[in-house]
């Protein structure tokens, strides 16, 4: 179906060029092989080939680690699920797991953190400061404490290592980068609105008023769109966390505590245990009608809004958009961010699309790992 | 207004990292100094002092060249329209010029081409091949005979040097490195649809049966929003070019005589010298109201849409879009594209914005620079 099948792709990502038979090495480890870590892993395997022959370019898959295990000395084969040769499995130990794979130093390391752990982004800063890459669409880092988020990236500037994280927000979606190329060109940022969250936005676009809100959630559940526990997903945190990330790219010292959240979760359900409040999910019905209906009176539909307005509030809350505005007309679960800037002041700089899944996300993951591939040499450049 | 405006901005573009006192040195020359490539210099010569503190870059222009004449070394009070110091004008000889910056060839070099020329693309085959850098919003080269664009690419590997030119399609909005990204994280195309002219979406956002299409055109001329002849847009023929850019992207060898074009230029008006155009621009009334009328009676509204289709069939035509559309919901002179690709099949990703104007098409050329400089120790990495 492909435009391009038959056609060789060109990979201009500036690799070091060199020599045919001295390909430039990047090791690799991937931390947290879930769904998707899983799908970067298959992602790299893919274009290893592809990366050796044209972009000279050697992605080495070294090691994998999970909450409980290591896994060293990966090769593709071990990859595809036959354990042999030197791989050896123990229990995991990041900073074993680090230290393995930078090795004597000589080569270019790189980490991937696809889990969603606190306690992984406590790791950074180390790594970091010891040369190592990061990349991830973990967001607890980038939305977690201050003073670590700047010990991160004041170890970056030590290590000449690279912190990377487009996936945090958007998934592929290039939003991240596309904030810090306006940023460092010189432009200036107004204002960041957006819908961040795939489950909420799908929500909103299914709720017309012929199914009750209750019975949307449930279903948006039992397709796997929202988290195990849907709440998670209701109270507007996570969205806020992305929020944060880019206040923080633009330079603002935001915390997540000073974000007004709204939760749509009453306050009668936001302590019960899961199975009770799924028990109680209509008791969100009036409410939620009630907004559904002022909306649509007003020929204006309910969208769940992300804000960083021109005075640095950042804000988080169900909103009832005009049937013209861009986000009215988002569709399933896509994701959307306008940037205001002083450059793009009277129409916004806008990018949609899909902002969730494994793959998508994955390849926000690889896009960073391109990116720092791309400057690697720079680190030992005699220049 | 600048929610950041007393924070310093952080600029992890990946220069190399360096002692204070040596910073990475690139020298820049700028050919074409029209209203693009002064916005340019502007904002570089703003952006100076920032990145010199904060990444360790010194971003050095050194030579401006118009068809005419050479300026070379160029600083910023030359910039500033003082001429004193060492500044020498010379009849303009572009390989001169580029071999004055080159110099011994031990500094990075890049040239950031902001003419609309093909001679002057005709020259970047030899620049790429010395290992000087390319930058530029000229989409003579990426929409010019395939195998000047070949040896474009060709000569880039061979010198080790980048050649990039994301201002060639949406100005500053993200589209060719959006692209790129998606097929070097190994995704594949399988359509693109977008609107590249800000000029024809104002025409169609502005046409709504109250006013004569030829009365918008004048209005459009007199607002400085067409070129100086109007039927250099409404041919279309800006657009398939930069229709081929994105297909040559994916890999593809479309050329320009390829691409299926609809002009809106009446053919009786087609040959006739500008001023008898726009004396006879109501000629073009009555089939673009047939036109706009057709649309309106099934919903829809008039859009110029460019497609690269599946069997990578390429087209440029006005269409009649449903009021669903996303393309019948940009506004003002906003360019928008989507990628529908293996990964985003259900929901294309979009990006959408204003796609023209000096500043904007000037910070895309910037982007473009500092992806340059963030890669620029590799080739002469010992690794």
């Amino acid at each position: 179906v492909s435009i391009v099948a038959d056609i060789p792709q060109r990979i201009p990502i500036a690799a070091p060029k060199r020599a045919a038979a001295t390909p430039c090495v990047l090791n690799i480890g991937v931390i947290g092989p879930g769904k998707v870590g899983s799908a970067l892993i298959a992602q790299l395997r893919e274009a290893q080939p592809r990366l050796r022959r044209e972009a000279n370019l050697d992605l080495r898959l070294r090691a994998v680690a999970d909450s409980r295990h290591m896994w060293l000395d990966c090769d593709d084969d071990a990859l595809n699920g036959r354990a042999h040769g030197a791989q050896i499995w123990r229990p995991a130990d990041l900073g074993e797991f680090a230290g393995y794979l930078r090795g004597d130093g000589m080569q270019p390391t790189l980490l991937a953190d696809c889990s969603a752990s606190d306690a992984v982004a406590g790791h950074y800063a180390d790594w970091l400061g010891a040369g190592i890459h990061v990349v991830t669409p973990n967001k607890r880092a980038g939305s977690g404490p201050l003073s670590r988020w700047q010990a991160i990236h004041a170890a970056a500037d030590a290590g000449g290592s690279r912190f990377q994280y487009e996936a945090t927000v958007g998934a592929g979606l290039p939003v991240v980068q596309t904030l810090r190329d306006l940023l460092d060109t010189g432009d200036r940022l107004i204002e960041v609105e957006g819908m961040f969250s795939g489950t909420l936005a799908w929500l909103c676009n299914q709720f017309d008023g012929k199914r009750p809100f209750s019975e949307l959630v449930r279903e948006a559940h039992s397709l796997g769109y929202t988290e195990p526990d849907p709440r998670d997903d209701l109270s507007g945190t996570d969205v806020a966390r992305k929020l944060v990330i880019l206040a923080r790219e633009a330079g603002s010292q935001l915390s997540l505590a000073e974000v007004e959240v709204e939760s749509l979760v009453p306050q009668a359900l936001a302590e019960v245990d899961r199975d009770e409040f799924m028990a109680r999910l209509d008791e969100m019905d009036t409410p939620m009608e009630a907004r559904r209906a002022g909306a649509m009176a007003n020929r204006r539909v309910l969208r769940h809004v992300a804000r960083l307005d021109r005075d640095g509030r950042a804000s988080v809350n169900l909103q009832a958009v005009p049937e013209t505005h861009a986000f009215a007309h988002t569709r399933l679960t896509d994701n959307i961010v306008q940037f205001t800037t002083r450059r793009y002041r009277d129409n916004p700089l806008i990018v949609q699309g899909p902002g969730a899944g494994p793959e998508v996300t994955a390849a926000g993951v690889f896009t960073d790992l391109l990116r720092v591939a791309g400057s690697m040499g720079a680190r030992r450049c005699a220049c």
